[in-house]
């Protein structure tokens, strides 16, 4: 693969010194060698994990999953370190002995019960066929009942955490998993000697010895004020659950851009890297991401806005943010409180429409102009005057986890009549997504956390269309990541701190991280346009998601029942 | 073309009484030889209008015209009596002697300005060149702020006729037309002798003298209780236009059924039948249909199902029916009160989906099987339980015009995740348009308006997976018109009873109309299933619809206000 941005590459000398990132994604493992001294990206190499996300039986065997699981092979995330790496090496022409340090970024909530030598319980023989011994992909939803369980039993008890996660803690976290561990396999539970997150897990499989970070403990584990959820609590969701923090958690929390370890034996040769090469502690691919950015200072917001969007941001204020997916100190930085939010439909909101909803015109007129099906959509309306198209629409395909945090809802269209054209729709689908975005910049500022400004990354940063619109809805200009591998180039700036290069992650973002030259302004007229529709998207907002109406929640319900066979 | 229908023609004789009915459509007229003892359909034949509908400029001129506008011109209805009429009268294979009687169907309101002598205006040369004065076809939607005035003024003045029309006149209506062409072009108005339907118009063109019918005249005249519109209120609305019903409306009106006259020796030979034939008076495709249906007694509905639908039934019961069309005391047979009532979109809803929304994998299987798109999309959720698709739409893509009277209103879909597949919308459409019928049914049973039975007619008579829809979210079984002609053959019975066939239109319905033999009957679980869906239905209706907001009007002042040019 070639790098994206060779005019970085200036004047590349031999024996530059050069950290690697190593990307941990959902489908596949990314690896980058990365100057050390200004962020020049030297190479790359990608590797798809073997089994992806395991949703309908274990690997090499017959045994079948339920609804809603999406498990992963650890033995794939070791795959990375053995063929991306070397082949990022190879790619950059650099000599491995030129490798100062290894940062790692990671999906987060993925998580697995672990021996105390940090063996998953999958890889343990008799524990191989157990779907619970295996870790749990961020996106396994089948833990819903136990954090139900969690959110009404937090609430009840006012746990003072509670409010830090929006008032709701998600299926996707750690406690929720592991109680689903415990009430289906409780042979599974007891025989874990760890419960950790894989960003922890795989820095373990590089240095040899557990570390935590603080990220992943605070925004997937609940770890606040220093300390876990109580005693009291775990054992109040279910007896055997009390000692949970103690036994499987607790450890020394470390720093965000602290060495975890140095490379082992092992890890080297895996690696083709130099044995004692530093290690950072791990970290998560979105909060990652505000290094390659430069958006580690309070105020700058980050949005990594691909199939779903996160918003990253750092601040010296404290407030409680509604709907925030966590706010955590040092959970970004070190220092500050990082509060973290999202989108959970963005682009495969717009995937959906263009693949399956696209008539056989629009596909062919991408086909002859050899473009996509998107650009296609984009452009027929894109000199159209804001609300032409006399639509509006909420952004709830998936659910909304910004504001609301409420996973029954679903997508709403109104305004349609018999001269709505396919990328009328596209468009208002778009909107949507950039008011669903202004919504939680304005939850932010209204709760006393300012956004200075905002930066964008991941897959949309080249959907020129899609720019305008946010650049337009928000009235905001916006920053735009230089690199394409923002989340490996992220983790390699990491991997520069714990290797003492850079002083801190600040220092290391501003040599290595950066945005590109032009932003995307936003035209003050269309902005003035989009403040209404806003208005509407907002009332349709707060009709549909707080309470006006239970319909989408009866709409979903009804689903429910009629799929389990009813007539 | 074929008579669709050969099984109905047994044994017949050389010399049988027939009549003709003639229907007037929008694009097309058509002609049907029917068979006075039995409503065998012996012939029929089609003449497309050569000018269609005018919109964009008159015919053989270069005079553009406004938005919203929609002539026709009065040769193109002449032509049907000399092409269609001979055509059919060869295609029946009957002697022109045979024809007992004549009568016609055409949409309404259609209507023109004509001299005293029954010539459109239009061709009265000096006015040739201007729009005002042709026949605006039933969708001409330009008078609205001329309606919008005719209501605000009648509610003001508590006018008795309003709430006979559900508490508002339509833009397409005799009244805002009229006053549009006062207002707009005064000479064309004061020049006109006579403001005509074109139903009445075409018996004048047959018979030769002027009659007015008590249909037309009440549901889209606003004659009520023995009288027009007063001449005060005309005048509040302009000072030129209060004696517009006593100069331009004025005549005794005929009952429908009635004999207007007898063919003139031009009309003979224009149309190939005898001199002298005795001729309906004029009357209105949905309203005539209702006697080929077999629906003329008290309580049976009938729901002409096409591109949208119209409802029409008599009951001996006069009450205020919310958002009704119009009832008016004769209006479909003498004696009792005829009703109608409507849904703006129907068909052309499932067109607009199918045509321009389905994706490219469904037209080519549509291709494949030889079958339609729409049977594609019908038949993939076709056996899905109620509600598996999680989805609720309104049917308002052309406003709302059955309980609402709303045409600001649009269309809202609601439930979309990123599973939903396009034929689940279109599933969820139809089901919406079937929730607006229920909607209307329900409104006619609050008042203490019995509805006893359903019967459909119209184009979705061939469409069974609709029609299964209709049924299970009705609770209702449905009758089907047997014939695939039903306008034209209505207005043949109707030229039976002008010509003293038949007793009354009641008998010659029940000797000539029909059904087919097997109703679409409910499925008592899925009704039960629809009750759910229909609650939520009527939630959103009544939010939407019903001011629990105004962001569809307010969607529509910013799509109209960007359209003329914001950015």
């Amino acid at each position: 693969m070639p790098v994206p941005t060779p005019q970085n590459v200036s004047a590349h000398k031999p024996g530059d010194a050069v950290a690697v990132g190593i990307d941990f994604g959902t489908l596949s493992g990314r690896a980058v060698v990365v100057r050390v001294s200004d962020g020049a990206e030297l190479g790359t190499a990608v590797h798809p994990y073997r089994h992806g996300v395991i949703t309908d039986r274990l690997p090499d065997s017959s045994v079948t999953l339920p609804a809603e699981t999406a498990l992963q092979d650890p033995e794939d995330h070791r795959q990375v370190l053995s063929r991306a790496v070397p082949a990022a090496l190879r790619d950059a022409g650099v000599d491995p002995g030129q490798v100062i340090g290894v940062g790692t970024a990671f999906t987060a909530s993925t998580c697995m019960p672990v021996t105390a030598d940090g063996v998953p319980l999958c890889e343990v023989a008799p524990y191989t066929p157990r779907p619970h011994a295996w870790p749990k992909l961020w996106r396994h939803h089948a833990a819903q009942p136990e954090a139900d369980a969690v959110n009404a039993l937090a609430a009840e008890r006012g746990e003072p955490w509670l409010p830090r996660y929006g008032g709701r803690i998600s299926s996707e976290w750690q406690i929720a998993k592991a109680l689903q561990v415990l009430k289906e396999d409780p042979e599974v539970y007891h025989r874990a000697d760890r419960w950790i997150e894989a960003a922890d897990w795989i820095v373990w499989q590089l240095c040899g010895t557990e570390t935590r970070n603080v990220c992943t403990a605070g925004y997937k584990g609940q770890y606040q004020d220093g300390d876990w959820p109580s005693r009291d609590f775990f054992g109040a969701l279910h007896p055997e659950f009390a000692d949970f923090a103690r036994d499987k958690l607790e450890h020394p929390l470390s720093q965000l851009g602290d060495r975890a370890g140095t490379l082992t034996a092992e890890a080297a040769a895996r690696t083709g890297l130099p044995e004692g090469v530093p290690v950072a502690v791990g970290n998560v691919d979105a909060h990652v991401t505000a290094a390659t950015a430069g958006t580690t200072e309070p105020g700058r917001m980050l949005a990594i806005m691909g199939t779903s969007t996160c918003h990253v941001m750092n601040s010296d204020v404290l407030a409680e943010v509604p709907g925030m997916c966590g706010q955590v100190l040092g959970g970004i930085v070190p220092g500050v409180w990082g509060y973290e939010a999202g989108q959970s439909g963005v682009g495969d909101i717009f995937a959906w429409f263009a693949e399956q909803h696209a008539p056989p015109e629009v596909h062919e007129r991408a086909r002859e102009r050899g473009t996509s099906v998107h650009d296609v959509l984009a452009e027929e309306t894109a000199d159209d005057p804001v609300g032409a198209h006399g639509l509006v629409a909420l952004d709830w395909h998936s659910g909304n986890r910004s504001v609301l945090v409420d996973h029954d809802l679903s997508g709403v269209l109104a305004g349609l009549t018999l001269a709505t054209r396919p990328a009328e729709i596209y468009r208002a689908l778009v909107e949507a997504t950039a008011f669903g975005t202004r919504t939680i910049v304005e939850a932010f500022e209204k709760a006393g956390v300012p956004v200075h400004d905002l930066t964008v990354a991941g897959g949309m940063v080249d959907r020129p269309h899609v720019l305008r619109i946010y650049a337009d809805v928000l009235g905001r200009p916006l920053r735009l990541v230089s690199s394409g591998l923002a989340c490996a180039v992220g983790a390699a700036i990491h991997g520069a701190v714990a290797a003492g290069a850079h002083r801190d992650i600040h220092a290391a973002s501003a040599a290595m991280g950066g945005v590109r030259e032009h932003t995307v302004d936003p035209d003050p007229e269309r902005t003035a346009a989009y403040d209404e529709l806003h208005a509407l998207y907002t009332e349709l907002h707060d009709h549909f998601g707080r309470g006006g109406t239970r319909s989408l929640h009866r709409l979903r319900d009804i689903r429910n029942a009629a799929r389990k066979g009813n007539p």
